[in-house]
């Protein structure tokens, strides 16, 4: 791809081993397979559909506790299966990778409550189980009864889990990057040596949470390091993902603050040494498209009948159900009046908006700037801004429908995309989830990246800086 | 199968994802693929043919650290690919599962220094996924290099793993088989509710050394819990089996040992208020076959050159390189002037042995009673007295080499056993692994097993009598 080339979208199927992902109350629609979530077969089609479009990868969200600020109690997120039950995302990945040659996948996981040593394995495995196939969406877990679910009273603190990822982090590039040499396995049998001992070693980390001896018991894989995938807007989580992030998740309500939001987080990867160049962004995408822009208005007006207000405000962490309220009191008299909280609905509110336009605003289930509804060129013609002018690399594709969303997006927009030389008309066989974001020959870490320190095994046992926002 | 007819085998592939699980050296043998355990190929590639053989399972081992005392090192144990590298066994069986209907999965995972919140999901999910074919093969760790991978200095001293293993268990039985009652799940479109909240609750376990507040994440799967395995001839392990095993690995240098322990281990379970026959035993097992005697017998010879004497060594832990001393020497000899070890391999050797025969006993690599070279008819012969005079119920087949042993076993030994009514001629389609070893209706744990107890909601928050040598 020469520079004149117009810029091409990457395009991740947004999923999680759940019912209930993100656009709630669709799993009452016909013909939704969401319940058939617990099934292999569905995640071996889910697979086999985005190879078939071509996707960058199949991205899997989690969580590992209840949303349950809602009522106060684990009862609406039950009822809506916002979320609960859910299945490990991890253990989906093998499967899908046991069906396909070529797409990816992005997995979540929190640094927060396993051992790394367990970890580092997993992903190891998998990364070479689909030969250089795997990212890694790293969070820090931020329900409460998840961290009840591992032996804490209440969430640890937000900016002392990302102190405490900085080093989780630390002990896993020591592990992938620095535990084994490239040319370890030797497998000589003349001389009968399978691994050159010299080229493996303990890392002997020892540090404010963890301790690990290593080595790493897993030999190189394609990636070392899987795809580093990052999602925050805090200051903590930009000071993060500027040392660590590869990918990260952006959004906003306009061009401006995209594009504000990209420019913040470029700096700070600056900030730590690397290149601007080495992070791409992606934000998540609503997409409802049919042949014609009046019949993917019909079909948008035939999903919005099912979704649920409910759902949305559990998800959202809700104290207060706005729905008791008269449509014309305003948010802050509720606020005023309740003392309780809208969870991570707030920020979508002005204080001077109605109930009303509030609860109407939630039953839209628009999403900021991403969202569109029309034909193959109305569609075209938004991702093609969304590319230029807001300046994103890629989409995680919102799933309405399963499987619908992603096969429309893949009969109405990947062509259209094609024709316009936005969209790959192949795969690059053999290609690592790395090379296809960053190029060819980028199956690794670049060297700038805090990572590669270690692939100097005089490195390992020199601690980094603490990330700035780091206290005691 | 009625009263008269007669024991049928159980057979389980024995594996594990590394180059050298236990016959170590045969990685040196032509044609042997030992050294693809890292590609996803080889896995399905097995479990197919585990599949294709009616096995009832792929039996995966792990370890979790280096085995470091032979030489005071990990080198030797790199040299020899003694279960390094090594990776994550979970993580193998969705992909053996999306390419197989009916073969089962047992996998090996420790209690020691993981959460059991996050296990009971991984492995609930792993049910739902191969429809209820998983069994979970339990160990506590062994390992001082395991300990020293997940912050602990040394070792878990030995009983004490076993009382943190008890409460381990009983967290999990408590997601799994507490949590959701079975019809927790309505899917109901007309009402809107997709799980009735009344059937779902926290567990709130606090306990020694979780605190574990639920629910589980995980709605009811088709056999809740896994099939349950273990391995110890510990009293502490014994009496830990008592309580919660359903297959124990057990053996004996003859028919006396081995019938004595497996009498002693149901003496345990009775103790628990459990029925003896809701334990099975399976032995691991040597089995190498030909056409006729003669040809099993040169086979022999031809993989025995090629066993490693020191990768044998290291893999006992002993700590004492027996080459280094004059063959004539006694065993009883060099632990006095040595003061050093034999690590596990010491239990095997008697103290006026000399050097030399421990040498040559390490290098015929025998393993107790359950080794057998020879024709269909041979093998066959010794298959039925382990049944019927040893008392046991099945083997964990051996690989000395991928996947000829395993095919020589579906070849010879298998239509040799059918025409003897030893082994299944067909699979029951749709059985959970549970059923496979238990009987036609047995996809869940039997009522006397301690996890039926929180079936019953109000036994939830009432702990269980310690096991008998808990101390303090």
């Amino acid at each position: 791809m020469s520079a004149q080339d117009p810029k091409r979208l990457h395009v991740n199927l947004f999923e999680m081993a759940c019912v209930s992902h993100i656009v709630h109350g669709m799993w009452r629609a016909p013909g939704n397979r969401r319940h058939e979530f617990d099934r292999l077969s569905f995640w071996t089609d889910t697979a086999t559909l985005a190879e078939e479009g071509l996707f960058d990868a199949v991205f899997l969200a989690d969580v590992i506790g209840t949303y349950d600020k809602f009522g106060d109690s684990d009862d609406a997120a039950l009822r809506q299966s916002v979320q609960i039950p859910t299945l490990d995302p991890l253990m989906l990945v093998p499967a899908m990778a046991a069906v396909t040659k070529n797409v990816g996948f992005g997995v979540t996981f929190s640094t927060t409550y396993e051992p790394p040593f367990a970890f580092a394995r997993r992903m190891a495995t998998l990364d070479h189980l689909t030969s250089g196939r795997v990212g890694w969406n790293i969070v820090t877990s931020y329900l409460r009864n998840a961290a009840q679910n591992f032996g804490y009273p209440d969430e640890v603190p937000h900016d002392d889990r990302y102190v405490k990822a900085d080093e989780y982090l630390d002990v896993l590039y020591k592990l992938w990057e620095g535990s084994w040499d490239e040319d370890a396995i030797v497998r000589d049998v003349e001389s009968d040596v399978y691994t050159s001992p010299d080229r493996v070693r303990r890392i002997n980390h020892v540090g404010r949470d963890y301790s690990v001896t290593g080595p790493h018991l897993v030999h190189p894989s394609r990636q070392r390091t899987p795809v580093l995938f990052q999602a925050s807007g805090s200051a903590a989580g930009l000071e993060f993902a500027g040392r660590h992030a590869e990918i990260l998740f952006t959004g906003g309500r306009s061009t401006d603050e995209v594009r504000g939001n990209i420019h913040r987080a470029r700096e700070h990867t600056i900030a730590h040494g690397r290149d601007g160049k080495d992070l791409r962004f992606v934000v998540m995408a609503g997409i409802i498209v049919a042949r014609t822009d009046e019949e993917a208005e019909r079909k948008y007006e035939s999903y919005k009948k099912f979704f649920s207000v409910e759902a949305a405000l559990v998800h959202a962490q809700a104290e207060v159900d706005l729905r008791r309220f008269r449509r014309d009191d305003t948010i802050a008299t509720v606020l005023a009046t309740e003392g309780k909280a809208f969870g991570n609905m707030a920020r979508r509110f002005r204080p001077d908006q109605t109930i009303g336009s509030a609860l109407d605003q939630i039953s839209r289930f628009e999403d900021g700037r991403f969202f569109v509804v029309g034909s193959p060129t109305t569609v075209a013609d938004a991702i093609e801004r969304w590319l230029d002018v807001d300046g994103i690399d890629g989409i995680n594709l919102r799933q309405y429908h399963s499987h619908d969303t992603a096969r429309d997006f893949i009969e109405y927009v990947v062509p259209e995309l094609q024709r316009r030389g936005r969209y790959r008309t192949s795969y690059t066989d053999g290609e690592t989830l790395r090379a296809r974001f960053f190029g060819d020959g980028n199956a690794r870490l670049p060297l700038q990246h805090p990572a590669s320190r270690y692939r100097d095994p005089g490195q390992l046992h020199i601690p980094p800086t603490p990330l700035s926002f780091a206290t005691a």
